[in-house]
């Protein structure tokens, strides 16, 4: 059996300090993580007051070395400790930008979600995420994401579980409560593991207080709570992920793709 | 704005004595009631041992007035009270036989959902559903019916409600722990209300035995439990249903549906 030793990051980013908020979030990470998971815009900040101030921090992720002082640590780092990092940050590309979470492979190589749901004001910021939800092969295994707000349309976790993701990687800045309890269901009503990397901290730069709820988490496909955090303190969520491949057995009689009747379904 | 009275029963059903079960429900039943919903099999028990077994005891939603002893009585009960029930009932229809949720109109009319997802041993003796997720207006709104183990496949619910079902009406016999967490996800994803009448005790005709959890409960679009039932005990989880149609505004910039990207997903 596959076992993954995986970790989210809960922080508490200053909004603006790139160095600082990189600083702090890599030096929470275990020693010895085969897979890490950073909140959204863990980097940056999360109140962007324009598209203007995003961009002039947002990153491109096809650029190699240089000018990205995110992904390069990122991308550092993840040679380094020969470690899988999945991050959220603002992406450039060409005119667009994108509210994305980034996967860091150990051979400096990227995957791409870009955020398909926006919430609130991050509508007047990014643009919607035209990527779909694809799936990477990392740490042995398949890897999805998708970035906070996904969580609430049931199609994101399930694009992903179809397309073979084990392991849900969920970088979020969490203002709603729901979302802990909702991420086992989504586990459950998938049988995937879910990893939820939530920050901290409140942001007030818009007129619109943002409060983080933290209560980073790591699911199992079953619904158990395997880690937690709280919602005051940053920290590290672990555990380690046995990951038994495409298992969607729920009782000897119940296959859950197999029970899936798509010709009965409106979508 | 409408207000819905509605009500879910739980029971503690005897496996066979149909005219017991029926009076012990629909003695349940709190007086002027707009909706009520009883549990799946709610009249003749769960666990059978053969489909014969079951067609013995299945009825035909058709016919009207003479050998269906359950709908027979419902169909009085809904005129008398002039109230809407929802109950899950074995239905035969020709050859074939469903594990059906049917909908009793006071004005004699029936509306008839068939269990898409059949969970253990169903599968030897019901039919799968053929008729998808139907909605039906009743109380002056819409409502949807979905059966036990429908609540984890997130199609079922969201099938029902982007047809435009305001109220889930979710007849139950749980064995699984999880479902009432997740139908206040359900009722969250969807915006919808979602009323889930569950029984309690426990059945062991097969050599599986079946233990009930109860906990039948009534959910705002909002996943706040308005009512719930605990784990022993029968009786009525009771709710008074506001009802604003097809409200799917989360925040003043997400419209839950204007949100959905089927262009984005895998399904």
């Amino acid at each position: 059996m596959l076992e993954v030793k995986a970790a989210t990051i809960q922080t508490s980013p200053v909004f603006g300090a790139i160095q600082e908020n990189l600083h702090t979030a890599l030096d929470l990470i275990p020693k010895n993580c085969d897979l890490v998971v950073l909140p959204e815009l863990f980097a940056t900040g999360y109140q962007f007051i324009s598209r203007q101030e995003a961009l002039a921090v947002a990153e491109d992720v096809t650029c190699r070395k240089g000018d990205n002082p995110i992904c390069d640590r990122l991308d550092s780092l993840a040679a380094e400790r020969n470690m899988t990092i999945v991050a959220g940050l603002a992406e450039r590309s060409g005119d667009s930008l994108f509210n994305s979470s980034v996967l860091f492979h150990p051979d400096g190589s990227h995957g791409v979600y870009r955020k398909v749901h926006l919430f609130l004001d991050e509508k007047l910021i990014f643009d919607p995420g035209d990527l779909g939800f694809p799936v990477f092969k990392a740490c042995g295994t398949t890897l999805g994401m998708m970035v906070c707000f996904d969580w609430i349309f049931p199609e994101a976790a399930r694009s992903l579980a179809l397309s073979g993701a084990e392991i849900l990687c969920h970088p979020s800045n969490l203002l709603l409560p729901w979302c802990p309890a909702a991420m086992i269901t989504r586990s459950q009503e998938n049988r995937v593991f879910s990893l939820t990397s939530n920050r901290i901290g409140r942001e007030d730069r818009t007129g619109a207080p943002a409060e983080f709820i933290g209560m980073s988490q790591i699911v199992s496909p079953q619904g158990e709570l395997l880690s937690r955090l709280g919602s005051d303190g940053e920290g590290a969520a672990e555990a380690t992920l046995r990951i038994v491949e495409q298992d969607k057995m729920l009782t000897p009689s119940n296959d859950l793709w197999d029970d899936r009747r798509p010709d009965q379904y409106r979508l």
